[in-house]
Order: C-alpha cells, then structure tokens, then sequence
C-alpha cells in the first residue's frame, strides 16, 4: 500500500503548538468547537453575509461601527463589555443575522485564526461537529496537506477540540499519511466518547462542560457536540470567514 | 465529597506547554519513556552511584572526562558522536554500572528536566513505567500539587509518554483534585492501551514504534512499556539524580 501519493494530515492540540508545522502549502481547520467555530458555522449556515473574526475587543467595536454590523464576542465565556451579542450559536438565527455581517473576537478561536494567517497558511476554513461532513468532504475533494488546529483554552489543550480533530481523522484517515501521534490520540479520543459526546464530556468532567455548564449553558453544550446541523464551510478570503459555493 | 483539601494535579503533553504551568511548588515528574527516563531508572535501580542530565554533547564530554564518568546519549534515536553508551536500558546492567557516574544527553528528557529546574521546579524526580509503582506511591505519599511534564518529541505530542501520564492519573487520581483535559485524556488513552502497550504501539504506528522499530530497538521497546522492571525513585538534587532511600 503506498502512502506517497497522499498528503500529509497533522493535528496541532495547542495554538502553542502550531509554529511546529510547516503550514505554507496546507488547508488549516480552525477548532474551536465551544464555541467560537460553531457559532460561525450556525451564522453562516443561517444566511449571514460573512463573519469578520478579530483580535480584539476594540476592534471589534471600531470595525462593527465602520462597517454597520453586528459585534459579538466573549471573554472567558461571557458576553464581552462593550459588544452587542455572544458566542452561543443560538443567537444568530435566520431572522436575525442573514444578509448581515457579525464581527467576532472570542477568547482562543479568533486569535488561532490570525496566528495561521500571519503564519502563512495556504487556505483557511473553520471546523466544529455543526459542520463536521462540509468539512470532510472537502479535506478530501482538495487533496492537499492538512493541520487540524485546536484552539484549546488558553493554550491548554481540550478534550472537545481535540474529539473534534478526532472526528475529522475517523472521516478521512484512509485519504492522508497521517504520521502523527496527536491525530491517532484524538481519533481515539473521539472513538471513546462515541455515542454520546455530552455524556462523554459529563463523566469526564472535562474542564469546558464545567466553565459553560456553571453559567447556565448546558444547551449550547448539546448543541455544539451534535454533527452537521449548519453544514456549511466557512472560508477565510481578506479578512473575511465567507460561506464556500 | 471536599475537593479542597487535595492537592492539584496537571499533565503537560509537550515541552512547549510547560510554561502553562506554575510549578514552583509542584512535584515535577520528567517523563520520557523511550528512552532517557527508562534508562535512568535502569541506571539507577542496577546500583549506579549518580546520573547526571546535561543538554549537550559537548557538556556531556567534558562532565565525563572531568569525573572519569561514563558519558553516554542519543541524537534523534542513535548514539550521539563523541559518546561512548546510547540510551538503552540493556546498557547499563549491575555488572557494568554499579558505583559508576553516567553522563546523560538526550533529545527531549533532559532537555526538559533542565527547563523545569529553571523555570523553579519545587522538585524534579524521573518517571517511566519502569519505575511506575514508585512514583505513584512517592506522590501519594508527599501530598503535594504535581505537574506531569511529557518529554514528547521535538516538543511534538506522543503517544507512549501521555500513556504514561495517563497510568500516573489513573493509579493516584483519588488522591488530587484533576482538572486538568490533558490529565483526563492521557488516562483514557492508557485504559484503551490496554492491556497490552506494546501492542497498542504498533496497531497505532505510533511515532516512535516506526522509529525505534526502524532501529532494530523493539526488544527495547518492549522492555520500556513493561511496569516496575526497576522500581527506584530517582530524584534531582544539585544537578545530579539519584536514588531516593
């Protein structure tokens, strides 16, 4: 069996660990299953025209007034001062976000997102289980390097992106040369949690379920662990997270 | 049931999270079980009077030629030039050993013991599953916060020493309070591992299994996944690890 003709998949756990990957010819997936890329996937799913992610509180106020948009974002998992709208994926339905543009600064996904851009990744798309078979499909349609990059907390790794890379590995190993021991561990990771990830996440008491469960958002939690309810692929083109053709 | 009165415990997968982690009133446990950890506690179990951990070839050289000391290390899996051992555990039986100093180089353990001394470490002991039952029984028994700090390779996550971490957490997990993801998913990957590590190495094709094995070091592996084989509890004072009474 040749493994030549297949790309490379890697999966970084920690944006701490992602200058340990040659990214310059590879799609990046942006992981930050709860709740940052959820929350794109749901606004773009929804019909928002696009969803600008920034690094920061105060230019997410500058460019939301510039640009008359929405700004939204949390910190430590609350509702950021000084912004309109949070992270939660239930916030931006239909009726209120299409044909409107969200900027977004969250605490890990946004900032990860800018780290692989200046980083000079070829191509850039934003990954959760609400888009986890767009994603997929297109990791194989393209045939290209890959870096599944978890967004973590705080640079500490987490058990919920590192399913979802999991989840991506299971979907698409026989496609990639995958000699990388963090993507095996993920794949088991998300094997172990299978069938019920919310479950999964309860037992374990995984640092994440406690954080969002203690403010009340145990909704968010099912919702952000359920696969393809916003099956789109959100791709960053000039600054903009736009909803892929 | 009170949490408050157990002391913390966290896992670091990677030398590049190990500033995470305020360890300056932790137990650090160095783990790198192919092979450094492994062999220092062979080293020390078959008698030999010290170990000494320094982080290059030409320190290693000078050290031993100073202390008519054995100097031995690996560079990416072989025996670094200008050394007279490597880091086989089957090198350093009682009969070559006993009452003898080694000088030790590796590629990623003691690189990261001299990162945690200084970065304040309160205290660095050795860990491997050769030495298993010793570090458990020395963590209970002292009650304090301890960060597990995997070698990794090349600051890239593997699978054996987050296995080990994972066998550390699920022997003393009563005993500390653990929200730690990393903690949670080292013991998962243990428990699926197995019954049988070595096994469980080479259905994963992980990493080091490819390299090693590539070396012809496969009875070394076997040897290194095996519990207590030489169950001492090597402790670093004044740049030297040695056996703790």
């Amino acid at each position: 069996m040749s493994v030549e003709n297949k790309p490379e998949l890697y999966t970084s756990l920690s944006p701490a660990l992602l200058n340990l990957y040659d990214i310059n010819s590879s799609i990046v997936v942006i992981i930050d299953v709860l709740r940052a890329t959820s929350t794109i996937a749901a606004a773009l799913y929804n019909g928002a025209k696009e969803v600008i992610p920034v690094n920061n509180v105060s230019d997410c106020i500058q460019i939301g007034k510039a640009m008359n948009a929405i700004t939204a974002g949390e910190r430590d998992g609350k509702v950021a001062e000084g912004l309109e709208y949070g992270n939660s994926p239930f916030e931006y339905p239909r009726s209120f976000i299409e044909n409107k543009t969200l900027v977004l600064t969250t605490t890990n996904g946004t900032k990860l997102l800018h780290m692989a851009n200046n980083n000079g990744a070829a191509e850039i798309v934003t990954g959760s289980f609400a888009n986890l078979d767009a994603i997929c499909d297109y990791l194989i349609k393209m045939n290209k390097p890959v870096l599944l990059a978890c967004s973590a907390w705080k640079d500490k790794i987490n058990i919920e992106d590192t399913m979802f890379a999991g989840a991506v590995v299971h979907q698409i190993k026989q496609h990639f040369n995958i000699n990388c021991d963090a993507s095996k561990m993920a794949e088991g990771l998300y094997l172990s949690a299978q069938p019920d990830l919310f479950e999964f996440m309860k037992i374990q008491q995984a640092s994440h379920f406690l954080r969002l469960s203690g403010f009340g958002l145990e909704k968010d939690l099912r919702h952000c662990l359920t696969p393809n309810t916003a099956n789109v692929l959100p791709i960053f083109k000039e600054g903009k997270l736009i909803c892929r053709k």
